[in-house]
């Protein structure tokens, strides 16, 4: 397929190689231009505006950093929407807000477009290695035919119904089922390291037994290990995404205390200058609020 | 071996049958009597008091609701205590405090007896069939011991080093990751309902991604089909272990507003008037309170 | 002065007229028209658009409900800024973002005119009586020339210097402080409830003794007697200010859990469908929670 | 009346100069007996034990840290129980715990005394000064025997009715609500300190208009001036004290997330090494947490 591909963030560029390999024609867009270089290498043609990239595509996947961004690269002046043409499809991967997903899918029908959510689950080395988890909605026809992309980028799609936004709502409670899933073990790992029992062997016995799940086993690495320098995914983004699922959920009536939690403690790390560090950093800043070193 | 049983609820019942499928002496003491009876037919001696069962035991192992009946059995005036033979093990399966654990350990030394903590993380099926995790700290040639029990009633054991309460620390630790999950699946499944969104689809792409662990397939499945009836783990337990861990972590001056908040989540769920039910019943809680029906 | 007075919701129509006892001379905009009725009669023109209301006024004062509204009034086809007098003085007096806040500084300083954020405590008996309380911001030649008007609506004016946004992050952390007690009383009151002790004799101790204050004495009565039917200040608005009060701290990076707490309660309060009642609901969804009648 | 006056910590040592100077004779006790000096050479006799101190008076009243102090002082073998007269009054001054109470209540009752828990509440120099505020609980003629005490050391009564835990629980109820509004302090002022604003301008205008209480005026003072170092309230009392509220309000199934949020605030202040300063630490607590300095 002829795609124009908007964001070469860490995740966005190892899904774009993804659809270089399986043997789509890729225009990509990027802010910042020199993140395209090493695609322009493996063959993408690099545009110059999100206009330049959407046009004469069949698809449009954009995956950008938020709200701001996507709205930016769809309803600027030379933004994709004007540029996009009858028929085609935009597949937004981005974690953006169920509000922005509901206005996109309208924008898209009145210009006679075709409209997808997919945002997806996995750190950047899981992009790179099309192992993502991909979480589609939108009509099934349309998902049918983006099908070969999702198959390209992740190793799994879970179809979330006809409402586009209901697949960001998705990702945002998912996000939040991480965020609370790493709070937990920041709280324990502090308690555990300031009582003096091997944080390590705790690790092990959660990983080995009821808490035998990659989430764990990620995050109970990287927080037993304090390496939160590496930012697969940061503070901002958690934050960000913590914020979105706050958001969603106000505007549901549906209290949502363990997220305010997470906010706050994302919040902390902030005021603690670890904006840029990966969001492990919650492991960090629980250890700290109990007096002990990680 | 021969070992004094003591302590036949739903957990302890299973135990005990597994020591006597693998050929140990067992003399079985519980307050009702009534539990014991199943245990009589399959070879158990059905003990009057504490100190009975422990009378000439190699081991004592209990297995029993909370610190005051762990108190009661060991202390009382019949209690096991004062029965033990010199150099006898007292294996406490309770999920009990760190301060008990201690205070245990302590009188035990004192009376020339050894003592191992080894509280065990499974509901009473994986009781029942041998496969519970048991975490056991105490004196290593101790623990070697009575590994024998541990392989009869567990399907994995993980030694904590020699401070037997570790185990108890590790164990309320490990439980307040459980109440932290069950919580966080509470709050994203009344989210996901109130959207509209089909909650099975959502629980499958959990479990089938980064959540891929059996607490989330077991807790999944009781919160996405509102099982909470029947109790294999009730919330007057589970607001006692989240009481021990914040009372650990308090003593240790280690802040824990998660584990506050599943506090909290279990409160109102007493008030509620669920407190027999098992303590899936958070989801029902987080529903009510987001006014959406299970 | 010729003031342009726009928004006559309970809070403003009671502003206005004061201003109008004053002896100012004033020309009301309101999106509902019927709102203006009662002003006509006592001598205020009423203006069709904002724009009318805005054109040859030395003051134009806004009392709206939310920044949507604000920006509406302000920067629509229709609306003010373009209709202002160079040197003429916006006085901000709504509950609005501190981002917002700065966004109309910068819009009138570039317009030639004046700017200052003026918001008020004090609930719409108290705008009627000119007993507000006025926490100003802004230049302070301009501050002294509005001042007439702070002093016929309000019984005190607080200066907090030349930014203007300083008002309203005062105002917001002013209004945090109001639902922090809130929620404390409601909570409290649930307890002394469920205790069957007189929830009236706890009242009467706490403000008698070191919660002798206005919000104490206000909130108290309305808590012990359950009325929170006649909305001085909705669960609505009181949802949207502790929003602001919680991202102007995210934007400096300052958490607040009794923020994210009070927020929380809001949203359950809007859950049970008490969004139009008195921001006191609280103790309501409080005693509710405790399973106890009010 | 003749007094057993039992404890003289900082709150004790006011209560019991108050006494003599109302010329009552006092048998004090202080498990420290150095403490006692100073009263001895108002009058006091100093007494050696519980026991001696209770001995012969018609009213012991004590006034101690803790739970663990007043069982001490009452029930062990040279305690005041045994050696008190048949129908003497014990008035427990005492923040202790809502169970205790209750279970001084059945002991006094079944020796043939009488028991009245009348906890108070103001910091030291307020005992000192005669200026506390009395909560009293028991039977009405007994209350009204011992007024003249409560006369003594205090600025007014409040009775709450017939069961002597009532007075405790409305005590910890009130402490809670005074840890909820430093928190909210802590947190407002941590937010107006980094946004620049002067935070005792923000200060003055709580306290001269909705905040204008005691409360308010003491603990904005001690956080807007970092002062927390000497102690009238220590960090250790408020979270024995917020321990007290929790577990009551657990006992009658009434969820307290507020007090949740206080609890771990003490709990982070003694993870910080300021458990031995005064609970206005919290501030400080908050701006750390901000980034921000007092």
């Amino acid at each position: 397929m002829r795609i124009g591909f908007i964001g070469l963030g860490r995740m966005g560029v190892g899904m774009a190689g993804r659809l270089l390999d399986a043997g789509h024609t890729l225009a990509v867009y990027n802010r910042t231009a020199s993140r395209a270089q090493a695609l322009r290498e493996r063959g993408a043609v690099v545009a110059e505006t999100p206009e330049a990239a959407a046009r004469g595509a069949e698809v449009v996947y954009t995956m950008l950093a938020d709200d701001a961004a996507v709205e930016h690269v769809v309803y600027a002046a030379d933004g994709a929407l004007a540029a996009m043409a009858n028929g085609a499809v935009h597949v937004s991967a981005s974690t953006i807000s169920v509000a922005l997903a509901r206005r996109l899918s309208e924008s898209h029908a009145r210009a006679g477009h075709r409209f997808v959510s997919a945002p997806v689950f996995g750190r950047p080395d899981a992009a790179a290695a099309g192992k993502l988890y991909v979480v589609a909605a939108g009509a099934a026809e349309t998902i049918g035919f983006v099908q070969p992309l999702f198959d390209a980028v992740g190793q799994r799609t879970y179809n979330m119904g006809a409402e586009p936004s209901n697949a960001n709502l998705v990702k945002v409670s998912g996000n939040f089922m991480l965020f609370a899933a790493i709070e937990a073990l920041a709280e324990s790992f502090a308690l555990i390291r300031k009582a003096g029992v091997d944080v390590k062997a705790f690790k092990d016995l959660l990983t080995s037994s009821l808490f035998n799940a990659p989430v764990y086993h990620t995050y109970g690495d990287l927080l037993a290990n304090g390496k939160d320098d590496q930012a697969g995914f940061t503070v901002t983004l958690a934050l960000k995404d913590v914020r979105l699922a706050i958001a969603a959920a106000e505007s549901l009536a549906v209290p949502m205390p363990a997220a305010s939690l997470a906010h706050d403690a994302f919040v902390t790390a902030v005021a603690r200058g670890y904006e840029n560090r990966d969001q492990a950093v919650l492991g960090r800043v629980a250890a700290e609020n109990a007096g002990v070193t990680v």
